[in-house]
């Protein structure tokens, strides 16, 4: 493998790709798709409708390969540590010796992603490229139509362990709060925040909530209760501002 | 104005456009775009080969419209506030009666931009949708290709302006700054930071540095006014860790 193109595809919606992603899809010899069981399989699907939309020509060999299971016991770090070198073996295996791989990013490679992690662990080291996709913020702030900072403001991106764990994020009064299977705004005083909140986000079944947190959020967690009954899955993100 | 659309194009890559603000921009029948004299003129024309790229057949008709100046003096937030106003009347006028109006915002709608509360000032206030686009942030670390936060971990998003006034941003290790006119980072202790760095990001002009910030600071401020100087203006952001 001389060059590994991470490819950002954005939320799930067909049309967050970029023309700079199409573009690195139709160049790769190449693309690994994950499967990780049957729970996401429309999110692998996806990729495939992507592909076949983006480069109908190009025809790139797609290579499917296994996720390894995540050591679920011990010190939460040095598990993803182990999990990362058996994702970059199994990489290196499915690619065989391809020199041009692909592999596609739901969101964007930087956010939230190990991707890029696990990449630098290749040896030897391909040549790392990264082609930006929508995140999961924009899409949030998008399906909301607002901004996400106040002018000027700073905001806190951040995920729903750290506010479980470690209360609101110091210094700012707006947070962005991904991967929170347990909703932990529930945590809060509900009364001190706003919250805009949105799940399947850019794609069809996208739902979206917003309001005064004390008002919105029953309605919030039953809304997600039920939609991760019905797809299997749930991913979500969420806004929340100081009341003023 | 019945429907106003704000669509994000990226960081001035014509190729961060999604398919979603091709079809939006397709489907627009009026497209306001801003002059703001001659410094940023390539900034105009990447917008109109952007609609030419993206929507050769339709044709939305392209109206131009000055953006008033800002009041230099008196209290920020307040001049900001009649500014806004005054952006608003501009749109009014220059959209005259079209039904779709759609603006082409730099970046995504929701970072540090004004468009979307611009638009709530419209009397009556029109239908307004969001296109999301490539961001700063995420042109940077592709451009890098590094991921923006550690694992897990929180980061803070905010402007030059808060890390010259107020010093490190709490409760995160890592941070990105936008609108940084005057390399506050300097500001700084640099010996316990690393930064990375990217001016023009995405586009042909491209220019990235990274490494401790001790060592490449001199040099980050140098490349800055010498790009400046050459182009008349230097948009760029930078991502800075605490070094452990």
């Amino acid at each position: 493998m001389r060059e590994l193109t991470l490819i950002g595809i954005g939320t799930g919606n067909p049309d967050h790709v970029t023309f700079e992603a199409a573009k690195a899809i139709a160049a790769a010899d190449t693309i690994l798709i994950p499967r990780k069981g049957d729970k996401k399989s429309d999110l692998a699907d996806l990729r495939h409708q992507i592909i076949a939309k983006v480069a109908p020509d190009s025809a790139p060999k797609i290579i499917e390969f296994d996720i390894p299971a995540r050591r679920a016991n011990g010190d939460y770090l040095e598990a993803v540590d182990l999990w990362h070198d058996a994702i970059a073996q199994g990489w290196k295996a499915a690619a065989q010796d391809a020199p041009c791989v692909a592999l596609l990013v739901w969101g964007d490679p930087s956010l939230y992603d190990s991707t890029l992690r696990i990449a630098t662990r290749l040896d030897p080291m391909p040549d790392i490229k990264v082609v930006a996709g929508i995140t999961t913020l924009q899409a949030l702030t998008a399906a909301h139509a607002i901004p996400v900072n106040d002018i000027g403001a700073p905001f806190v991106v951040t995920t729903g362990r750290q506010l479980r764990d470690h209360g609101w994020p110091k210094g700012a009064d707006s947070a962005i709060f991904m991967l929170d299977g347990h909703c932990a705004f529930q945590t809060l005083p509900l009364e001190d925040f706003d919250i805009w909140w949105g799940a399947y986000l850019g794609m069809e079944n996208q739902v979206i909530r917003s309001g005064p947190l004390q008002e919105v959020c029953a309605d919030i967690l039953a809304t997600r209760a039920a939609a991760r009954a019905a797809h299997g899955w749930c991913m979500d993100a969420y806004l929340l501002r100081k009341r003023r």
